[in-house]
């Protein structure tokens, strides 16, 4: 530490905050600084303004450590409690602006997972003999209308019982997830369940809060899909079925209007060609991908706009804001 | 939830903060509709102001997750990171105001256990072969100067390596750690060693996020003391030893100036009425406890103005802020 520094002695209510601004202001990361600046700033206000309590404070400690410590390679209690006190919604458009006509986000939620088959058009994500048949045929296009071939999309629902794998204690490999390309024509096509309604994990720290707050635990059914390809931004999205119970109330803020759709039925020309029985449930979508550029620029002018109207007098260095000090 | 809810539906930056709030406010407990008020919007002032990142999202996640995962009986990180932060100090310093005349507080830190030996006047709390002998003789009073007995009086200090029983992975039961009782007198002595610095535990998370601030890890040499007993106000503390190379510069904040404390030598005639070598250290210090009415006295009054300068129209319910919707 500078020798020079003031000395840290005698901390009060008042006075606590700038030297612990100050204390961790040392390294030369400029966002790191300043994420710190304000998560300390933020922390400490929240004390005063609620006036904290000794037990309050350890009750919340034990909450922390609880939901640490139920995390495991498939369960990740942090995201949860991220997703259901509305951070991730936020973080999501905060990082994913959409410029017009492109496809909107939605939450990542706990459950996706790096071990889903790849698999070609055509094929089935699902092994659940008890899922209602669903044919799913999407285009990925940019946003003047051509297609983008290449595209890694990465989907995942639960099945039928409205569990993940992850979530069956005697899993013994990936299911209702995959791995697909688009196609030369920006298209990919699989066989997967009807998406039914689930409770998020309730049986942890962040079930328990949820039941102190009196608010269910339900999410709408919906199917996940990530789309990854460089010089696209990437995105993470979901498509949610119009007319379910909790379409608005999810428990994670994810529904938007745009990305509710409404299920037909193959008929038999389709059945034929896609090798579905007819009558079976089919999902017709069709995705659009901002470039990263036209992402980056979004995004960029947001958070100068934002921050400008927020009084704070900031520049962007590699897209992230830091103090402007000249 | 309330049939008449507004939907939750296309949620955005400028909009989840208020339905974030408004789902949260169903339970009949106003004060956990506050505190979850206050959490949600400073957490999400705080990704709005910093544009938090998805990267820097999942490492804080990821940060959280490993501070809960190396917690265990005897280890608590999350208290570390509190105290790190100035949470702890502040919290501290919120609950247990100090009246005039009264020892002020310091954080209790991570290292409290509740298996520490009852032991009796003039007992030794340390096992320790290497620490240098260090008499400690105190009384306990209360503001008008009265001897106050029958307090339970918690001690613990690290051994002369500097790490508290607790860290050792051998350890085979407490040392360094007793509680004792005042006497009639208000008065309480014991045998223990000479305070050393140390490093707070450096090798979790916390430590690395020390590391990343370019912060030291270390606490100047110390005891920490806590006080019980119906009818007084709970106070934890620790005492300083002057002339510390950290004294100024305590990794958790907690030094105050009133804790600093001087050691002496033990003469003859003390020496022969402790039985404890002559020459020893020897530490003489009146601790003075607040009443719990006026602890609360003060703890209400403090809030009550600190609440009205920060604009918030609020009214105590069992000694804790709520919005005063009257």
């Amino acid at each position: 530490m500078d020798a020079n520094a003031p000395p840290l002695l005698d901390l009060t209510i008042d006075n606590i905050t700038p030297n612990a601004v100050r204390i961790n202001s040392q390294s030369n990361d400029a966002r790191l600084t300043y994420l710190m600046d304000r998560l300390t700033t933020h922390l400490h206000d929240f004390a005063r303004e609620t006036r904290l309590s000794t037990d309050e404070w350890m009750a919340a400690l034990q909450f922390l450590t609880k939901c640490g410590q139920i995390c495991t390679d498939v369960r990740q209690e942090f995201i949860l409690l991220s997703d259901i006190l509305g951070l991730s919604l936020l973080v999501d458009a905060i990082n994913h602006p959409k410029p017009p006509l492109c496809t909107e986000g939605s939450v990542l939620g706990p459950f996706h997972t790096h071990d889903a088959p790849t698999i070609p058009n055509g094929s089935s994500m699902s092994s659940d003999p008890e899922g209602e048949p669903l044919l799913v045929a999407c285009t990925i296009r940019d946003t003047q209308g051509h297609p983008i071939p290449g595209v890694k999309i990465d989907i995942w629902e639960t099945d039928s019982s409205g569990h993940y794998d992850v979530q069956h204690a005697d899993r013994d490999g990936p299911s209702e997830r995959c791995v697909m390309t688009s196609d030369a024509n920006g298209e990919f096509w699989f066989k997967a369940v009807k998406p039914v309604p689930y409770p998020i994990p309730n049986d942890g720290p962040v079930g328990k809060l949820l039941g102190l707050l009196k608010r269910h635990c339900w999410r709408p059914s919906h199917m996940h899909f990530m789309f990854e390809k460089e010089g696209w931004d990437h995105l993470i999205t979901a498509l949610y079925l119009r007319g379910d119970p909790y379409e608005t109330s999810d428990a994670v803020f994810g529904v938007k209007k745009s990305l509710v759709v409404d299920l037909a039925k193959v008929d038999g020309p389709t059945a034929r060609r896609y090798g579905i029985e007819e009558g079976s449930w089919y999902l017709q979508r069709d995705f659009v991908l901002a470039s990263t550029k036209e992402a980056d620029d979004l995004r960029d002018r947001n958070a100068m706009e934002e921050l400008a109207k927020l009084g704070l007098n900031m520049k962007l260095v590699d897209h992230l804001p830091v103090p402007d000090l000249d």
